[in-house]
């Protein structure tokens, strides 16, 4: 039943009951942490043979070089062929790079600040740079950002992606707005896919400012987890189709496919942006650590053998995910204190409370022992105008901690939003 | 006998002479290229057990740490300590990163361009910024800094380093001149060592700009390979002993002890500047690639397993680079058209044509199949003003290329400087 429809009486008897559970919680002195996008143990050992698919005894030629050796800018071209099949676009489009994606977005965005594209002004030298970020979004991209001196202009995010009535609006006469953050699938942290009219609108945007870019970052590509896999269209031929042809550059890597920090990553992009991006790279590397990328090579084979892998990620995150939804929908569904996002890939669920303070109840829960991503981080600058958003990441902890932490989290939303209905 | 000193008849005999070597070695359609310094086959398969030194059997977990998982901005902790112990340095001045110590370079210097340094304006913004290159030189620095928007000043080598005199006078009361490339050990392309005396005037300097920089790339600090390795004082240490803790940044990796593009890079300097540098880089990485790290410990264990490998290294270079000293001895010494440097390490001989226009040489070289470094490379914007430096870079091709290479060197230097004393 709804607290705002209970008695007086009954908000002071569920009020108790609350607090008489959380005071069990701490007497359990936990020390949890549901708080970053992390593959778990389990996950990681899915990947161990990685680690065999490379040794003393392979073949280390490939594509005509030494992979032991210096060169290959770009990449190996089977790696470069795996990326493109996980996006669904040519292996043209592809630059395969180091260990981070992040890496990546941070070398693109930094060649447009210092050296500009397409005969633009450099961002650095415009004086109000502006970047829009879709809300609740994630942190990192924002404080990138953020670093490189834009305003960040958070945009609503809908079911479906972001509000693209907004995202016109706001590029339409403005042009010192020069990009946008976009996780297309399995959003963080709501775990939303974008529409196929979102990604369409997307690719058919007239920004003022000829240099506009959309951030794709496609981290969570093939990241489903239900078994219903749901291809959202190609953004970098769609873009070209509607004569924007610059206009996307995307991201993505084996992160959470092999093992986060020594896997590969890749950016792609139009033939234009690419050439523009390997002239600016090769002041700052002579290549990528081939061998990973042969051992990645090695190991998949080709696309398949990705999917394959996915799919026993999948069946150790869906059990988690169901954790949470579990003690979610038995412990809060009927209160009308939170509502959260039904996702079925990703890493991460978004949790909104409205009985209370998300800041306070984030606090709550770490006093207790148990981290959950800061309120706020979602949003630019960590500010949540309504300290409501609260980013669940279930992927690390086990089943059991999962149940704890969340059934923690539940007690203390109770307790604080039956606090605040009290005027405690 | 000098040419200077020859009859217009043996002028003549000797122009015929090798201008029917050049015909022998034309006939030969030779395909050869001695333009850069990568380690050879042999040489990388010396590395080969670095391949097996993390396996899906390994214990990955290092530091509290499973290195298979995201974390770890700054490196593993022996993985610092063996870079430390490879520079002389303490561990704590050390930020051990990913496959590359050029991307480390360009990061510091981007973040000094974007953010600036110890509350000074940041380098981006000084219009008539300015950085020093010792010359001949390293063609990635110059290009790099470069490529930031600096301009070139070449300060001249002697044979214990850089010209001190000139680079006080330089700095002396020019706040825009921000910086300095140095490659102390083995310089690139001189293979000359820096004096004590050169390292101690560097750490004492006086700069008019409060951020001036020393870019103190020892590439090459275990690289001896006469059996007569030479310590370089700690330059670290000397800065701060003078008042100058900030002055230096210090990069190194293990490209050429292991394998280039999947080895491990490193940054050593004072403790404020590597605060500064983690502050900054985790806007653009999670942390490096640990497992590769991790191979690397595991297969030299401390800093005596490096050293050990680099004797076998050693030995391989020798050879190689006693191949080119017979050539040059035997074909060169008495012409009185050219000199080189004398080196007991790192990869390069700087040989200096007088007889005639480098340019010329390494084009009439190429004409005949054999790529050396282009003339003009190893200064500032490619321009080398009395055209005379080439870069012999011996590491990669067999001894018997490098005999036919050199060999052609020393018959085109002489075919050109003959025809220019016979005004042809």
């Amino acid at each position: 039943m709804k607290y705002s429809e209970l008695s007086k009486e009954d908000l002071l008897k569920e009020f108790k009951n609350q607090e008489h559970k959380l005071a069990e919680f701490k007497a359990e002195n936990l020390k949890l942490d549901l708080s970053r996008g992390k593959p778990s143990e389990e996950q990681l050992k899915l990947s161990l043979g990685l680690l065999d698919a490379v040794n003393s005894k392979s073949n280390t030629k490939y594509d005509n070089i030494n992979c032991l050796n210096y060169g290959g800018l770009d990449g190996l071209s089977q790696m470069k062929q795996i990326f493109a099949d996980m996006l669904n676009t040519s292996a043209d489009n592809i630059f395969a790079g180091g260990n981070s994606s992040l890496t990546i977005m941070f070398m693109v965005l930094n060649n447009l600040l210092i050296n500009g594209t397409h005969g633009c002004k450099p961002w650095g030298e415009v004086k109000d740079r502006k970047f829009l970020c879709p809300v609740p979004g994630y942190d990192r991209h924002f404080q990138m950002t953020e670093h490189f001196g834009f305003k960040l202009i958070p945009v609503k995010m809908n079911s479906d992606g972001p509000d693209m009535d907004e995202i016109e609006e706001l590029i339409k006469n403005d042009e010192s707005v020069k990009g946008v953050w976009c996780v297309p699938k399995y959003q963080n942290p709501t775990g939303i896919i974008f529409s196929d009219e979102v990604v369409e609108r997307f690719s058919k945007l007239k920004p003022k400012a000829k240099d506009f870019r959309i951030f794709w970052d496609n981290a969570y590509c093939l990241h489903n987890f239900n078994g219903n896999d749901k291809d959202i269209p190609d953004i970098i031929s769609l873009c070209k189709e509607n004569g924007n042809e610059d206009m996307v550059y995307e991201f993505c890597s084996t992160s959470k496919i092999t093992f986060p920090g020594a896997g590969v990553a890749a950016l792609a992009t139009g033939k234009n942006n690419l050439q523009e991006f390997k002239t600016y790279i090769k002041y700052a590397t002579i290549g990528p650590d081939k061998i990973n990328q042969l051992r990645h090579i090695n190991y998949f084979k080709d696309i398949n053998g990705v999917r394959a892998q996915m799919k026993k990620h999948a069946a150790i995150l869906k059990e988690k995910f169901n954790a949470v939804y579990d003690i979610l929908n038995s412990e809060l569904k009927d209160c009308g204190i939170a509502d959260w996002t039904d996702v079925e890939g990703g890493y991460f669920i978004s949790f909104n409370v409205t009985g209370c303070s998300a800041k306070e109840l984030v606090g709550l829960c770490k006093d207790m022992g148990v981290v959950f991503t800061p309120a706020g981080a979602t949003y630019p600058y960590g500010i949540d105008p309504t300290d409501s958003n609260i980013r669940l990441a279930p992927s690390f902890a086990t089943k059991e901690d999962i149940k704890t932490s969340v059934s923690l989290l539940c007690a203390a939303a109770k307790y604080l939003s039956l606090k605040k209905l009290l005027n405690k």
